[in-house]
């Protein structure tokens, strides 16, 4: 009664006749001394179902790259609609690619009890999670598999993508082609390169070291890295793009370039198709990614006691006319 | 050390070795049984912590429209910065514009009591937020202001942006500019709308009703209605796009199309700048608007008792040559 009479703002003496229904009291007192009581009520069995021990506290944990990166906020919204739902909330988390910050937010969310976590991994170890794991909380990884660990993982096929951009490039005549990857610290990094050099062998094309970079990619280090590739007798005449970031960084560096390589990107990219020449690339749904994710976690959360999956989804290129232009 | 034993998987014996740094333990096991016991002591203070009544769980509500599109992801990550810079974790929900979502994730989130909650309003109603308010846990609203509530906003300065648009369009010799813009619902439209009639009243521009349209976008609806506003004797020259998803919609409408008007978007785009001609846009930093707003809060948990504040950022024209087209 004292709870509801301070959230309405009004005596106790007002809420008694709210409650026992009596006159004279304003209307808009009134519903506001109802919508206290609602609140509190629903307020106090929240609170009270999520104090008993081992029960579901209804969040689920969910740690990305950096969910302001277009294909990581794609992955949470489709997260956060499976999770809606089931009637679950989602705590996010930006790893910013930090191993520590992974492990950080991972035993945050734990000591949360959350009922369950998704992890995009920063980092290649994941041991540290294995006592959860014993304890009952599923957990599942996207986009990059965990390190010393086994469990649910959904993943694209890198790969094959990335063998399929290079045919795609060889088969419109190109003989030197480059290669702009990530971090090699991530596996779809390491994942597309290797793909990449399997295209490069079963198109026949030659593979040199000079055209291979993976590094953390930033607008700068991009237009650098591009610019040396494209210039002197070897130059590239084509270029593969690791991902959307390094995509958006080349097509910027090559804007006022002389040197307009052909060009696949893997991750689709917005209004890539309204330039020019207009973007082709190695395309998947990342919110096909975000849902399968989480519809692994919820089966887990539902007794599905099966053993570890791993799920890999495929690819496609979307060839759009960049990755058609001939050699120089 | 029943709990430590479950969570490493160990027996009991083992444990008790490990804690009394007894030989004959291998190095692995010793190692989880140690992150067993950091866990569930980590575990055990939080989860303490946050039982005590009323004192802080940590965790922030954040409610946006649709975490999937950039300017909301944008707008996430600031306030995930901020709130980690204070050591809290934030619980995101997208509203999806509907009024009652948005009240469902409120009530959600302070029934698992939130320390603060931002909001990007849904809809016009927020009394139903006022006990919350009372009772301490503080709200700010982010890009659009509460109805019937008074609390902490930060908006930007949509109608001076609008007008600023009108003005440059008219300034290249534009007299029938059409604007297109989201459901009048939503505040930022309405406000956009204002700017807009008032920018077209400074310059002399006149007004067709026929060449106004306020929905919610889709690429179907905004190409239909950029088509008809594009033909016929009194058609427009120019079009003022009301946010980043109708002008992403009208570029791909008018990418095949024998009109090309000049054209302003309210919001960036990615990649804006590589088209042809370049897309010219009112800019305002999501960045700064989630941080003000972030900021807002903390000062508030911090003890902040002055009255509500209402912080209208800037915006800014980037003229890069689509509003720079002339009349045909």
């Amino acid at each position: 009664m004292n709870d509801v009479a301070r959230l309405a703002g009004v005596s106790i003496k007002t809420v008694s006749r709210v409650v026992n229904d009596e006159p004279a009291v304003h209307p808009e007192t009134a519903a506001r001394v109802l919508a206290a009581i609602e609140q509190l009520r629903f307020r106090r069995n929240a609170g009270a179902s999520n104090l008993r021990r081992g029960s579901a506290t209804g969040t689920l944990g969910l740690i990305v790259e950096d969910v302001g990166n277009p294909f990581f906020s794609g992955l949470t919204r489709a997260v956060e609609r499976v999770a809606v739902g089931f009637g679950k909330q989602v705590l996010t988390g930006s790893s910013d690619l930090d191993p520590d910050r992974e492990r950080e937010l991972a035993l945050e969310f734990c000591a949360r009890r959350v009922d369950g976590m998704l992890v995009v991994p920063a980092g290649s170890r994941h041991a540290y999670l294995e006592p959860e794991l014993r304890a009952g909380t599923p957990i599942v990884f996207a986009d990059r598999p965990p390190g010393d660990l086994t469990a649910d993982t959904v993943l694209v096929d890198n790969a094959a993508g990335a063998a399929a951009a290079v045919a795609h490039l060889a088969a419109h005549g190109h003989r030197r082609i480059a290669f702009i990857g990530d971090s090699p610290e991530i596996y779809t990094a390491r994942e597309r390169l290797r793909g990449f050099r399997e295209g490069c062998v079963s198109a026949g094309v030659g593979q040199d070291a000079r055209l291979i970079a993976l590094r953390e990619p930033s607008a700068r280090g991009v237009a650098d890295t591009v610019h040396g590739m494209l210039t002197g007798p070897d130059a590239a005449t084509a270029v593969v793009a690791g991902n959307n970031r390094i995509t958006v960084h080349l097509l910027r560096a090559l804007a006022h370039s002389e040197h307009r390589p052909a060009l696949v990107g893997f991750d689709d990219v917005e209004l890539a198709d309204l330039l020019d020449p207009p973007v082709s690339v190695i395309a998947h749904d990342v919110g096909v990614l975000g849902r399968t994710a989480a519809e692994l976690l919820f089966a887990r959360l539902q007794g599905d006691q099966s053993p570890p999956r791993k799920v890999v989804l495929p690819v496609h290129l979307v060839a759009r006319g960049s990755g058609e232009v001939a050699p120089a």
